[in-house]
């Protein structure tokens, strides 16, 4: 594709970030220190280093208002989402972790009390993942600005990653989905059809939207099974995850998925229905569920179902494509088309 | 201070910092893998993470267009600029590089070309400071906003922090000072004046603006000499950086400056004169310059000097405070000022 008059909205957010790795790794890296530390792992969640029988674990993301927090998100949700976004990304590779850096953008009319109450989420939040603060950094912006790097440590027997999937593995998830994609579609949706919802549940579900979780010791758990061949959280929706581990995997790779083993809540079928949208493209095409997605060798699968609680959705196969098969027994091959920040639409 | 009502322009942004970190040292830290792990240094350049003989060095800067690119800035010194303001702060404590990764909000009606010259600044950086891109993630934001973080390795015995200064040390800086202040005066200032100016002037305080350098290779050299007491980078402005030294030292540690020693070249004097400024103000109170400053133990100096083209421009002393004696012999005692975002002035 000629790149001139382009820009950057006519790609794809996956699609920026392939450039940029792939211009990088022209580079020849040579490390003015470490002779046995290597580089591994580009199209992870997490960047390893490799350090001895352990990887150290990083990861970094950006949260924009303008992008990320909706209106009724407080400032407690927004420090606590900034933590949260990068404890899944550990989740995902297996990861102990360590600690958090926290660069900011404040606007200079921000209220100091709200500073602080973005700073106890922060806290909160870390306490409940066990990391520690380990450096901030402020700037002025025009919009709130919130990037978190972690870093974390796993044994390298012991880590998670998108490639590994093989014929025949089970395709699990950690938990229910769809009820972050159900949160949001309360908060931007009309308030005379939100008042027909049951109140337990739209509390639920806007609280998946609102105030997620990072699935940290479950990862860790996962990781140390050793039968989990492949892993990656959800958060641009499941379809676009299964097709990033598709594409991590060898050519051949594909994955069969089953309507009905898809575990999708009442709280999102009822919330569906008020809202007039199809409860499986939720699971599907949302993300921000923030569970964890992993193909685990069939033998060591049922051991582990009951005691780390995961659903089975679908197997490994070795078409090269992704198949659902709905609940009349009809297969039909999709297509990932995750979230995707600056695509078109259409 | 009560902080009710308080907006954060009512705060400086080390005070920030301050309040930030220190919420977060009341909170128990326990590393649910590594007894031996534990977190160093609260107020240096980036954070140590104590790993065997070793520290992890990581740090984290924000970079955002409307604060720190100017209008004349090219995308690829943008690119340039998040990965030497990181790769300053590794100079800062000794380190050396391992890898950067960039989180990055783009405007949506970005070119892709200009997006490509972003990442091709990126690049060169990352291949100058011998470090490599482990990792990127990009959203849609209003502001072109550039989120790096830098890991590091640095032997135990060759960290250089803030703290460790002694009575009887010299003070020494890495190089001329005041030539980015004078860029940015060039930058900003009437067309008319600045054709005044010699045009080798011109360029030279421009580039050290626009595409200003770490001092990377120095940072890990005068680590390992084993004679530096304490450093930082000169991003804020030499005072305040010298109040930042103070601050990390036990009570009572001072530093007398020599108005006469400070390596004020004459490019900054030519600005200066032009744009009617104080040439000695410029060096003090404006920052990114990039120089390390550095206290050495006194035996040690005359020996690294040369070696590494080290600059006296003070002492260290027991006062507690910040001297500065002028051309005349004259004492003055000065406060640190430096440039602090979202301070309102006045």
């Amino acid at each position: 594709m000629p790149s001139k008059n382009y820009n950057i909205s006519d790609f794809g957010e996956k699609k920026l970030i392939k450039r940029l790795l792939s211009q990088s790794q022209k580079l020849p890296f040579k490390s003015t220190f470490f002779d046995q530390l290597s580089i591994k792992s580009w199209i992870d969640d997490a960047a390893l280093l490799d350090f001895g029988d352990s990887y150290i674990v990083a990861t970094s993301d950006l949260l924009l208002e303008s992008a990320h927090f909706p209106e009724k998100m407080t400032f407690r949700q927004m420090g606590q989402k900034i933590v949260t976004v990068n404890a899944s990304d550990l989740a995902a590779m297996g990861s102990n972790p360590i600690g958090i850096i926290l660069a900011m953008g404040l606007p200079r009319d921000m209220l100091i009390t709200d500073f602080d109450e973005l700073v106890d989420g922060i806290l909160e939040a870390c306490q409940k993942y066990q990391m520690a603060l380990i450096g901030g950094d402020t700037n002025e912006s025009a919009e709130l600005t919130l990037c978190g790097t972690c870093i974390g440590i796993v044994p390298k027997d012991k880590v998670l990653m998108k490639s590994g999937a093989e014929e025949g593995d089970v395709v699990a998830v950690t938990g229910p989905l769809g009820l972050a994609a159900a949160g949001f579609e309360v908060l931007f949706g009309k308030e005379l059809k939100i008042k027909e919802l049951n109140p337990d549940f739209k509390d639920r579900v806007l609280k998946h939207a609102l105030a997620p979780e990072a699935r940290l010791e479950k990862g860790v758990l996962l990781g140390k099974t050793g039968a989990v061949t492949s892993a990656t959280d959800i958060t641009d929706g499941l379809i676009s995850e299964i097709g990033e581990i598709i594409d991590a995997s060898p050519d051949g790779v594909g994955i069969t998925l089953y309507e009905d083993m898809i575990p999708i809540p009442p709280e999102v079928r009822e919330v569906a229905e008020i809202m007039d949208k199809n409860p499986l493209e939720m699971v599907l095409y949302y993300g921000e569920d923030f569970e964890l997605l992993v193909t685990i060798k069939k033998d060591g699968f049922m051991d582990l179902k009951h005691s780390l609680e995961l659903h089975q959705i679908g197997y490994v196969d070795s078409s090269g494509q992704i198949t659902m098969i709905d609940k009349d027994g009809k297969t039909e091959i999709i297509k990932p088309k995750g979230y995707e920040h600056f695509k078109k639409s259409g």
